[in-house]
């Protein structure tokens, strides 16, 4: 038998793959050498996982990977219905951005509860003023997307005594079905997307939606911008629909320098950095080589993703 | 019996002791008057715990109330020997601070592991910079104070995945003691001040304990201002001794416009707020008539000070 291939699409900077020498001939390409590649890799690794490479070159002809290993929670830029009909499998990175963005949700909820945006203005200021703050404990979250990251965030936040709803597509156990969000969202004071990008979810988060929040509430978006229109989110913001908002990703990353949403009163904007904790880079690059040495041993793969669905559906909050 | 004598030494807004009307002769002071009024008094109600009065009227001829109540945790401002050495009973606000001042500690240990300061800063400049962030869960910190406020930080703190050793002045099952203070503090990942000002916490926080610290090292101050000397703190930030800190409360407050705290590189200042959630005004007086009615009663009273301790020993964590 032939040394398999392994094609990654490269990013800079690259996976260390060193534990694979001698045992899968390793090949790198960009997005434009992408699709002559594809129907010679037995398996593609979507190292830049901010490319639409994977979508734009998989339909045509010829052979095609039986598995395409992302490395990022989403699979959204990844999923065409060629691939989503074909018998290759999709896995993703679950399991090292979770609890980074569990945090990072908790961080801006405290961050919100105790105004430490405003000390740090009046700081800048030279200014004592000494304001009364939120407690966090007792408040009502919405947590949008029961995914792994869905899953995390609530758990941390009812650590903080948070009183948390959390809400997927279907029913199931401890989680809320899409038709309960409406009636929870308008009793919450967060409402926090964690959801994958799907057909279902994009611009879920429109004027309607804001609309229903409470003045005092804030949003918060770790999920993909493109579920939020952002145009409502900043006439809600400006208008007081919503007390405050925080975004970490956009439908446009980077976001320019010219873009609008930087100065908006009470939001606040990060640069999708949520799930990246040092050594990031490293740990996504061993999880896909412990989880090659199982696709070689034939053994079933962890984190396959449901390609229908268009990410990883979970039946329970502690699972 | 006549009816009992409730001195109150006044800050504006003023307690609501409505539920008391008819049951206790309600007597207002300033810090000029308490002096001559203290020995026509029962019971004394510190409302305005900022101020040194108490310490300064005690000593001197008369009467003296049996029971002192302050409207605070730290009970630092009040005592004198004299004070101290007789048989009247102090009490603090144990119960309204210790959730919102947890909670504010693990808001500085998220804002400083996820950079959310320099966040705020680049939003400013409108400048999209992708940065690694630190995780929270599995770092290590020390909490120094093991009264009703450290303990509570201890436990959030905990429930974020943070390895906690509270230190109190002498161990006692779970907490360590002052000579364990040194070693952990120089492998925390946080040092948390939470400690009541007493002649052995003065000053304990100077550039020999900050020079012990790990250089990626935050130290937070949610106790009194005197416990660090701020020289050596400011010192130990240009240095680089230490990677950040955060104060709410200071040798001298509120801080003046020239103060040199401000503007030093990594520190975050905000306003002896930490404690003080919505309704806290409302809930210190709600308390103090809670403990009247078991006073008037003649049952025992809850949050009695050890006045030569100068705070409530505790002797467990989860007390």
């Amino acid at each position: 038998m032939p040394e398999p291939v392994l094609l990654v699409l490269d990013a800079d900077p690259p996976p260390r793959l060193g534990r694979l020498a001698g045992r899968v001939a390793v090949r790198h390409t960009d997005a434009a050498g992408l699709a002559a590649r594809l129907p010679h890799a037995d398996v593609l690794l979507v190292w830049d996982f901010t490319s639409d490479a994977v979508r734009e070159a998989w339909p045509g002809d010829g052979s095609r990977p039986a598995w395409v290993h992302t490395a990022s929670a989403g699979v959204d830029r990844l999923l065409c219905p060629e691939l989503v009909d074909s018998d290759t499998v999709v896995t993703n990175a679950r399991g090292v951005f979770e609890q980074p963005i569990a945090e990072y949700v908790a961080g801006l909820v405290l961050a919100f509860a105790k105004d430490l945006p405003g000390t740090l203005e009046l700081q800048r200021a030279r200014r004592w003023r000494h304001r009364e703050s939120l407690p966090v404990t007792g408040t009502r979250a919405v947590v949008v997307g029961a995914g792994p990251v869905g899953r995390a965030v609530t758990r941390l936040l009812m650590a903080l005594g948070v009183e948390v709803a959390l809400v997927g597509r279907t029913a199931r156990r401890t989680i809320h079905g899409a038709e309960d969000l409406d009636p929870l969202a308008a009793r919450a004071d967060w409402v926090i997307c964690a959801a994958p990008l799907t057909p279902a979810t994009r611009g879920m988060f429109d004027a309607r939606f804001f609309g229903l929040m409470q003045p005092s509430a804030r949003f918060i978006n770790v999920g993909r911008g493109p579920m939020v229109v952002e145009g409502d989110l900043v006439d809600a913001l400006r208008k007081r629909w919503i007390a405050g908002a925080a975004l970490d990703v956009f439908a446009t990353e980077p976001l320019g320098p010219r873009s609008p949403l930087w100065d908006v009163p009470g939001l606040i904007v990060s640069p999708h950095m949520s799930g990246d904790t040092v050594g990031w880079r490293d740990r996504l690059g061993e999880r896909f080589v412990a989880m090659y040495e199982l696709w070689s041993a034939g053994d079933p793969l962890p984190n396959v993703v449901d390609k229908r669905l268009g990410y990883i559906p979970g039946t329970d909050l502690n699972e």
